[in-house]
């Protein structure tokens, strides 16, 4: 299956080494770094009659679980099932999610929540963490099905720094407000990924790609994420809003928005398809890009959609229509440090920013990718399980199935 | 594929002025009539040491999310399944649940929740919403194959406002406990969709429907959707109830309630399948319905028998049983108001209201739907996608599958 | 398909008696012993501006939830799906589940939470409950396909008690800690079932299982199951601790965990793999046990492993790494009862017994369910739907399937 002795002796310790490699400099960053924050201290706190505000952990908790429910299977496995290529879909999910869990607590936490020279854990930055996994697994989704997992967990660790800095640039410098993660999400996870695979572009793929994947069936399963991904999406957008009558308003207003948003959706697409069909890939095929499962469609062109609403939004926001809370969603113009416009060019800006990141680290890291000792699957091996499982019963399963339907011929 | 050119544009302009029409007309009425309630609006309310009634939202919003699992995965998507009709009954779960989410806030709000001529909107009012979305999935489980997207898009608004009538009816006036939506989700729900599936009747039907729908597979993706449902009842029942020890009640009684039915359910069909084996479809083919889902089983008499159950659990009803609690189960019962004996009644005729309203409800719905230009599939395109939808590789996809079986019959 | 008439009548019979009995033995339990805890019960208590302790079932109940999903879509059905056997997966974990979530009621009351000879139960006991159920499903697991109803209900009476007693034993007796249920839900759940299929060995079957059970995809959904015990597992750990900081604890720890422990299996995997490819079943096939689902693998080790870590970090434990919490993690430690290497030696000690309970138990259960009365299926109807259900449309349904593959055989 591998071409010499030696290079299958390679592949062998290679992603081994590369694991514990990268699992021992987490351990010894976090031993260092990482502390409890201060409701999960049993050193500093005591459970008791508190304040609502010491009961954060409780409130925030179920929208954790959400969260982490969406991602896994709304981003994960649900968007990432082909036929042949179920093991490596989701035991990389799995290994990439696990990875991006820990690194990127390391990376926001340098950015955003230093205290005292410590990062402190709890539930907050487990969705925060969560959110950056969302963005490494829609990236993958692209790239599925024709790289290996050393490659994937060096593209993790090069997306979540990325996702680290954009996130820092957007919230942090730049005062944008980024409603669902539309562009630090949403839209960074899919250009990166698109730019990677890109990069990555095969031209002997298109065939197989044909032969392999189900294609009826993928659409019908990133259907299925879609509907995750719609059941969880308030609790995912109001998640990482403070507490109170603004994570409220968030949940309710995406609640309400993807319902307009769906009927909207199916006017359009009714309208510009073929015979009045409905279409799911629309935009495709036109550019060089292998995105293996729609992952453009299903959050790239979405997040920049959500990212230029927000520019509207932002453009439009008055004391009148928000009252106090105002104070809540657009800070800065609240206290009369930006006019309306001027935050709305800052949102604008902060797509621009995105698209940058995204489309230069993607960039840099299909490059990287390119490396010939990463092990990128050959051609013929894509889109196939076998050259990373072992896979049992496969003789018998197909003498069961598409063989057996041949039999006839070998008797004839 | 369709008839002449004309009726193709027809139906390409049909449904996305339609779905235009419809969104338009809720947007318009949301701005006039919609307000948020005092918890989620930003110039009322602010977050702080406040005492737990004011903490709703945090208690509330986990039902609510389990509710949104349940009526999606558990009445939509999963109970919707045949073979090759995957993107329709996907993509149709959320084009009738978007449209019935906001149609219902306008209508649960008109009979229900006007303060001051506003319909108030929070937490409350997404669960609200969320239990008619079901009541409509429900019905689209029946219909399901053989109706289209304007079609369906009706059958939705007329569905929801006569779930909204009946509710106020059932609960405002005759002062009715409806545990668990038997009444107004599962027994409407069901009962309306039978009633417009029989006047859909088509007798053609029969035969192609044998063909298309794998009948093992829906069967097990029922039970799947039982499951579903099974495990998110306790907080589907539990859900409406106000905050407190009544809620903790009904999440425990539903929680053994389920457990103690699944042992009865075994038993009584063991006793009653041929040859002693289990059956899940026992009552049906002896009348003209077209029940693609199993709607009759799985919602249809299940509801009626948990009405039945409130009857006699009403008519047994006494303070020495329940307490304080007497309160918060039949409160004009515990004041004195209505004996026992008066509560059964009024439960009974509560259900007979119900079957009233989705019968003819259903049967006027059935003949709007017959309307000629509303574009109704023809019996051979019904189960099937290609009609509404761009089906992509479907031809590479049959060449692997039967099409590959019987190449040898062509060579020979 | 049965053997004789009197045979059939016998089954006919056998079941909806065994359901009746235990369900009605389980009521009359019910009624004598259980009550309403303090915070269920409309008669002692009401909701107002309460302290935190009072709010104990809105904090817990999320958590109550998750543990239900977990148990059943990832012990449950997912790991449970044959290709012929859908209906007797799915059928069967109801049946059992629900028996011993009230049975384990009346056992873990009986063994922990006795208040005046009654049992009081709420949130914590359906949590407890659910912990029962799990194991059950575990062992189900390892003897699907090969055990009727009536066997797998007198299974589930015999480990439900065993459960109970084991759990008492370790937490009440020993005052182990057992994070996770290591030992008693996944180690005990496990090795029970295994010994059980091990008396239960039947040498023909070996041929018959590789033609049924469709290996590739049993694996993946082996796969699939382990995400939902992922993706569900801070909540599933956290759920039975005390509210307050130890909780926060548990769940941060089992989120990092996690992503630590993925990394470690992907170098381990890849490491002894053939070829370095990752091997989903490594230790197998060498013990004559038929493990259906992959029990072993999926349950057994991780038990054991987590149960010989609870060993390590017990002998670990000082006060300066704990500070406080010490106090909630191995009280007997913190009060000076205990030194940390008596405490490691105690959660050693802990494995033993729970491996001795359900290896004793498994062999007394096996020999149990061999009684001949109990109708056990015959081998070729191993893994068969269609000895318990009624099977609808099979003919039509494998008309379409591998028959029609086969056709040009027949005409030739």
């Amino acid at each position: 299956m591998a071409g010499s002795p030696r290079r299958a002796t390679g592949r062998r310790l290679q992603l081994p080494l590369l694991c514990l490699l990268l699992q021992g400099a987490t351990a010894i960053l976090f031993a260092v770094f990482v502390r409890y924050n201060r409701e999960t201290d049993a050193a500093l706190w005591h459970w008791g009659n508190h304040s609502n505000a010491d009961n954060e952990f409780y409130f925030r908790y179920p929208s954790f679980q959400d969260v982490h429910v969406m991602v896994f299977v709304g981003f994960g496995f649900l968007m990432a099932f082909l036929q042949r290529y179920g093991f490596s879909s989701v035991g990389f999910t799995f290994l990439l999610a696990a990875f991006a869990l820990q690194w990127s607590t390391l990376v926001q936490g340098f950015f955003h929540s230093m205290h005292g020279g410590h990062i402190h854990v709890g539930v907050e930055s487990m969705i925060n963490a969560d959110f950056c996994a969302g963005a490494v697994l829609i990236s993958f989704g692209a790239v599925l099905g024709k790289t290996g997992p050393a490659q994937l967990l060096l593209m993790t660790l090069l997306e979540t720094v990325l996702f680290g800095i954009n996130e820092f640039v957007l919230l942090s410098l730049l005062g944008v407000k980024d409603a669902g993660g539309s562009m630090t999400i949403h839209t960074f996870g899919a250009y990166f990924g698109l730019v990677l695979s890109r990069v990555l572009y095969r031209p002997q793929l298109e065939k197989s790609k044909h032969l392999q994947g189900s294609v009826y069936h993928s659409d019908l399963f990133a259907m299925i994420g879609t509907i995750f991904l719609w059941i969880f999406w308030p609790s995912f957008n109001s998640a990482p809003t403070t507490l109170g009558d603004g994570q409220h308003r968030t949940a309710l207003n995406t609640y309400y928005s993807l319902t307009a948003s769906t009927l909207g959706t199916f006017a359009l697409s009714a309208l510009v398809g073929e015979h009045g069909r409905l279409d799911m890939p629309i935009l495709e095929a036109k550019f060089k890009v292998q995105d293996t499962c729609g992952v453009h469609n299903l959050h790239g062109m979405p997040g920049v959609l959500g990212a230029l609403l927000g520019v509207l939004v932002a453009g439009l926001a008055t004391h009148e229509a928000y009252g106090e809370g105002l104070d809540s969603v657009f800070p800065l113009v609240a206290v009369g440090q930006r006019t309306a416009t001027s935050q709305a060019m800052h949102q604008l800006f902060g797509l621009f920013v995105t698209l940058t990141f995204a489309s230069v680290g993607g960039g840099l890291g299909g490059l990287l990718l390119r490396l010939p000792f990463l092990g990128s699957p050959p051609d013929p091996q894509c889109y196939e399980d076998q050259v990373y499982w072992e896979v049992p019963g496969e003789p018998e399963d197909e003498a069961q199935g598409p063989l057996r339907a041949e039999e006839p011929d070998t008797r004839a």
